[in-house]
């Protein structure tokens, strides 16, 4: 019934674009605004999508989850990476939960200047533990202090440790390994690597663990020191928790991470109103998904620094809501999460963009800008700075896209009517950060309430490595019974 | 009736997957091996897709592409990057091309010790003179001289600028600008901001030109050296014509640039075999878009080093394929390329690989993977090294993809059925990563002459541009009616 609603609703000519259309089509939230009449629907389907979420007990399923009810049913647990920002004074919506967060905070709080010498931080983790934090520190580089790096290792490939050690000076470098269990196969691995690197530079072993609560890795003896994560803050939302917190803070300063984490929680905040910037941006996407069918959906920044933040919206939205079956456990009968991809503009306009303007697919777009950029460091040529160059070519795509063009060569002809949104923000900082991080994470969660599927698990994951550890065996030259893997292994040795 | 022939072939279903189909559906080429068992051809519907490519004449438009002549029909030239590295002594199939080629690279090979001194390398330059370049000189990092960096600069993002120039020694620099024209926005704003950083260090700018003979970048006052391209040599397709010679050299030295061009070279003169890999794999990729109806196609390395190898592969092919008319001047009738997208295995498994195996979207994935490591650097831990788990992994994948898993509880289901294929090498140095740069090259070059487009044009890239230059204009404070970006320049100013 939901994906025949939507297969029927209205849908806008966007070659009928009008000034008062982008006008009115916009809606506010904290740091952000988000433009969206660019997109095919209109008043009437918005109203639909509206009914449907309504009916889907969205607003509900968004107070239960921020309230630390147990929306992860497969798993049986809460999904609370909201209380892990809700440490700013006012009543807390999960008390407990924020309660941890905050012991946590006050622990790294007073831990942080022990660091004070080092200059590289590596961390180890992969998923969540390396795409969430990775693509924030990229994202407020330009806030860092001067002279402190942060690096990622994650990849089992050995190549990526070979890489990541071969230019740093050991003495001055702390490692950081996150794993919730201590049981992670490449984080292991690359531990025990990080390991014999200080001893073969006769140092001991600066680690610090971020990890459960006694789990093996949670041992002074092993470690600096311990910071705890649970097993209500899922990897992929995790960067706000001491998952992202000891090597953003290490790079940025305490205070600026915390900025980073009010942005996040006041978008938290946001997503409670019935009116909110998450929910419009995921009626948009569903649209686009189950309406005018389009298998991707794109994320193009148009702010360098967000270079890495479509591959952590990649394991957010494709993690999440990739999925087939609903919470009551039947197959879904239409098409849930789409493929998400992205690099930033204007790069991208000189490599993909073909295919968005003249391919045989559509490809919806979520376009990201501010209109000031990080450093202040510009140059005027030929009358305007580079930020108005940016932010030029931004509006020209939404509009060509939109709108297109005729001519009598068919190889000129730009048939438009392609959709796309704005997300746009005053600067790249760390308040707005938070705040956008906390949009696409609550968009994630409102389509998943409506798909009817669990967001919060992620048993996609467990047959690869079941058979990972059973190919494993066979290169440890044990006898496994697995004669696929015995014909490539022929090939592959 | 192509697209009416290809919707009803036969398919294999993956559940029936035998250790004999792995082992026989294997393709050879210099350095590469291509495995499709996996994938979802029978022996039959590689025979009509033959067939098909045979109707097309794809093998006599390959030559004709390899000997120059004019397969960019559009703008009346020839597609000549093979010549760029058809400079080893045999007979030259596009002679005058090559000649220019072999001199460009002598002149380089006399001005390298001229950079001794220096330790950074700027490129300055977007699309096709920054993504491949970038993808190869992450890719062979490993075998870089000690003490060489190289620095991409695409974006107009002024702080793509700041964050680039911040941590440079400026008296150890040197700047390369890569524009054919001398005109493209972006790099001339680039190339200002670079003049005025060595200005602001009273320091003469240090600064290579590459760029056509005679263009207003070929100035001796201005530039270090000019380094000639030209244009029957596409953006997309320059990273072996001196766009991306004068880094790579710089970086590598000049003979392994050298050994680079020949596993290029070599991968080209196999394409001219009836039997060979490039059109293999373009023959997948057309079933799985036109049969299957797969709108994205990933590409997985199973190696760190080819972490920005997607991000090029996204520009060659969508650029060359995303086209909606043929060479012709017709619309066409069915899907032409697919969206490409991917990031590095291990990785993906722990983010979106969720998707891949549960989601409602089939994504057909090119898997790359390499039997020994980069650096050598490996450690064993509890039986096996680094290296042998990342295969386990990948083999893993490419099994449990294929053939699911049942369960009694649907959220532990595994649909399978999934197609993948492996291209494998011994190792990735620099004549491997030649060989497969010219294999995707070949391979997209295929599947254009199969689909009756021209892949050497970028027409969709127009539009966009011209209308930004009207937004640039109104920033500026001219008068300008254009009312749709008026409003939304209301909002974001």
């Amino acid at each position: 019934m939901f994906f025949a609603i939507l297969k029927i609703m209205d849908e806008f000519d966007l070659h009928n674009l009008e000034p008062s259309r982008l006008l009115s089509m916009v809606v506010e939230a904290p740091y952000l605004k988000l433009l969206f009449g660019t997109e095919k629907v209109t008043e009437e389907s918005l109203r639909e999508l509206k009914a449907l979420a309504k009916k889907a007990k969205v607003m509900e399923q968004m107070r239960a989850m921020q309230t630390g009810e147990i929306v992860n049913t497969s798993e049986k647990r809460p999904a609370l990476h909201t209380a892990m920002r809700d440490v700013f004074g006012e009543t807390p919506l999960a008390k407990e939960a924020s309660a941890l967060a905050k012991k946590e905070l006050e622990k790294l709080k007073a831990f942080l200047p022990q660091l004070e010498g080092v200059t590289d931080l590596v961390q180890i983790g992969i998923g969540g533990s390396s795409l969430g934090p990775d693509a924030i520190y990229q994202g407020l580089k330009a806030f860092a202090k001067p002279g402190k790096r942060v690096h990622f290792l994650s990849n089992v490939d050995p190549d990526d440790a070979a890489a990541v050690f071969r230019d740093l000076d050991l003495k001055k470098t702390v490692v950081v390994v996150v794993s919730k269990s201590g049981t992670t196969l490449e984080t292991l691995t690359n531990e025990a690597i990080a390991r014999e690197k200080f001893k073969k530079a006769g140092l001991p072993p600066k680690i610090i663990a971020v990890t459960g609560e006694k789990s093996p890795m949670d041992d002074p003896k092993n470690y600096l020191a311990s910071f705890y994560i649970w097993d209500f803050v899922g990897g992929r939302y995790s960067v706000t928790s001491m998952v992202g917190a000891v090597a953003l803070s290490f790079a940025l300063g305490f205070d600026q991470f915390m900025d980073f984490l009010k942005g996040a929680h006041e978008m938290d905040r946001h997503a409670l109103l019935d009116h909110n910037m998450p929910l419009i941006g995921a009626l948009l996407g569903i649209f686009n998904r189950n309406h005018l069918g389009c298998e991707t959906a794109a994320v193009i920044p148009y702010a360098q620094g967000l270079h890495r933040f479509p591959a952590h919206l990649q394991q957010l939205d494709m993690e999440s809501n990739g999925k087939q079956v609903t919470k009551k456990g039947d197959f879904v009968t239409g098409e849930t999460g789409p493929i998400v991809w992205g690099e930033p503009g204007t790069n991208g306009q000189h490599s993909f963009f073909q295919l968005l303007h003249q391919g045989t697919s559509i490809v919806p777009l979520e376009f990201i800008g501010f209109k000031k950029s990080q450093y202040g460091d510009d140059l005027n040529v030929q009358g305007t700075t580079s930020q108005q160059k940016l932010l030029s070519n931004l509006i020209a795509q939404m509009i060509a896209l939109a709108t297109g063009q005729e001519n009598s060569d068919p190889n000129k002809v730009f048939l438009g009517n392609r959709p796309s949104r704005l997300i746009l923000g005053e600067r790249l900082d760390p308040a707005t950060l938070g705040a956008l991080l906390a949009y696409f994470e609550h968009k994630v969660a409102f389509q998943g309430f409506m798909w009817g599927i669990n967001s919060f698990d992620q048993e996609g994951v467990q047959l690869g490595k079941k058979l990972a550890l059973k190919v494993i065996d066979q290169f440890a030259g044990k006898k496994v019974d697995f004669p696929l893997s015995s014909a490539l292994l022929k090939i592959l040795s």
